[in-house]
């Protein structure tokens, strides 16, 4: 007699984006002729640039002759893209072997999967707010107690607190009332939702915490283009004693506008330890889950994300960050105009908002709305 | 103190392909001129065909504009696909909504991941030979106990012999020494890699002892298109209750010379129901899993899939699996002319044969090769 997955009855439905969907939905009834901006979703709307779309051009021909055709790729991503991504990463001074780097169809993905590899007790940590993924994947997965909704705060999972007396920097995790350090710590950087970006001494702090505990931090870099001030870490790894207790994501997505195209990478370092593994474990086990449970990224996607590594097509990324960078200025100096306190957006493309006059998110959603 | 996911220890290697890769360099190196057919995996070799191509051609142009650009689609898949899917499925007699059709990255993805959403205890039956991804997610997830060496086999795993006495159909576990009966039973028909398909009154049983004893069965129909004979169930959902009792995986490699591309997708029917849950949890629980593990299949692979459902597709992909099984008839004849006894091959691409005179696997293995 077959049995479901108890831990999905935990999940908390995600109302969020519903409810805004309802509100959209009732408004725009009333009033058919008005134009929405959405700004909910980090979504991408700019058209993929002509040389990287030139190389989504070639996959598609290149399977249209049978000279040229390619069935199943490596799992792990075809050697050329491992190896740009190996050479991108050392414009940050990070010198990774590309065995190291595991193409997939996305950040989202990875994040959700990387906790599979870990034991089932371990403890989690995330940034409070945080891209719901992290929290989803180890509540399904059964790494935590039940929604409490008092608190809206899953009961056995380490919360640490992002708000604007701390400048939305997670802290350590102390004051852990008798629980065990955690053992896998997700940090966003520059961060989705609340556009803080840590600085190397903060990240140092983590990094020195990781290796004394032994446990693994997952980093995810999916917006490190964004990073302008060239003090700021785009890599964990340019961080001393990373390659031992960090894992790191990142994304074509918001790079070359493929949040529909799916591409993205995983680095699990050879260095990179638990208590109860050596050198090259980790490294083994990712690799095993992306064979046995992943079938490689679309070949046509490959290609393209091999052109935005190319000369001309990082000029063109570029561009297109800096598209999305003057938005999240426009926007920001208006709410500034009307001095709303607005953090983020300076190296990240996510604006961070205070509500004016204590107002809730809700009622001023309907205030922007109308 | 981060600790692995200890079942990944349980993970016998897979030795096979690599062995085969092994012999076949050793060859190569020794015989530089030899062209080498690989008979091992099941991959494709055709090229995309010209209506197909226009479709993936169309996906990849309009990503190039602004004004028919898009980003993160549906994770379910696009609405005209998953439409497009239901229709496929009427011309076999069965009626789904798009609603129960979940788009993905492929069979392989959706064969690993399905046991996610069911109990870690439960107990798992698989057709030996299985495709391996059917054990290997099992075990990874703590279903089953360590490999034993001896018997090459998994303890706590169920085995159905499929074997030339048997004509390679599972029979239902019986002789089951006191242990429950299986609540998750993987059928692949048209079977990879023997080549058997499952009658309807074989399926009929499945399905009547799955609804008494509540439990699933995951059927893999990835190579359906390939079945010539009319009387034989090209979906599991062609027999009555399996609504209740069955999850089905497909996929647009075989049919559509996508194994590079990636598309598939899995049906999870809203009647579908365990010990412990109502009609439409299952379908629920799909749906959150893939909302929060994945991201939707690329869009530009969508844009294929779909021509690939279109008259003119459905003709050119018709071509390719004739094509594919030409190939086999001409193996089987091949064989047949040198007495050698070939299973498979009519209503499937893969053919299963009896060394000769009893000698061993891989000594067939070389002889060939020589």
């Amino acid at each position: 007699m077959a049995k479901v997955n108890s831990n999905y009855g935990k999940l908390a439905d995600s109302y969020l984006f519903a409810e805004i969907a309802k509100r959209a939905a009732t408004f725009t009834r009333d009033n058919p002729n008005a134009t929405i901006y959405k700004l909910g979703i980090g979504d991408t709307t700019e058209a993929i640039t002509p040389h990287v779309l030139e190389g989504l051009r070639r996959g598609v021909e290149k399977l249209g002759d049978v000279r040229t055709y390619s069935g199943y790729g490596n799992e792990q991503g075809n050697k050329a893209l491992r190896e740009a991504i190996a050479v991108f990463y050392t414009q940050r001074g990070v010198c990774l072997d590309s065995s190291e780097i595991f193409v997939s169809d996305g950040a989202k993905t990875d994040s959700a999967n990387i906790q599979s590899i870990f034991s089932q007790d371990s403890v989690v940590a995330v940034q409070d707010p945080a891209y719901p993924v992290y929290v989803d994947s180890n509540v399904a997965s059964g790494r935590t107690g039940e929604f409490n909704k008092e608190r809206g705060q899953y009961d056995d999972l380490v919360y640490m607190p992002c708000n604007s007396e701390n400048d939305f920097v997670p802290q350590i995790p102390s004051n852990l009332s008798g629980r065990k350090f955690p053992d896998l710590i997700y940090l966003c950087s520059p961060n989705n939702p609340t556009g803080a970006v840590m600085s190397r001494k903060s990240l140092e702090e983590f990094v020195g915490a990781a290796r004394e505990n032994k446990s693994i931090i997952i980093f995810d870099a999916a917006y490190s283009w964004y990073i302008n001030d060239q003090n700021l870490p785009q890599s964990i790894y340019e961080i001393a004693g990373a390659k031992e207790c960090a894992i790191e994501i990142n994304s074509f997505s918001k790079i070359a506008g493929f949040t529909g195209v799916r591409l993205g990478w995983a680095v699990v370092p050879k260095q990179a330890v638990t208590e109860d593994s050596e050198a090259g474990t980790l490294n083994r086990m990712w690799n095993r889950r992306q064979t046995t449970f992943f079938n490689g990224a679309s070949n046509i996607a490959q290609d393209g994300g091999l052109e935005a590594f190319s000369p001309k097509g990082k000029e063109e990324c570029s561009g297109l960050v800096n598209y999305y960078m003057n938005n999240a200025k426009m926007i920001r100096q208006g709410l500034e105009l009307l001095n709303i306190k607005v953090f983020g957006g300076d190296n990240a493309p996510y604006l961070w908002m205070q509500n004016p006059n204590g107002i809730g998110s809700w009622e001023f959603f309907d205030k922007m709305l109308r």
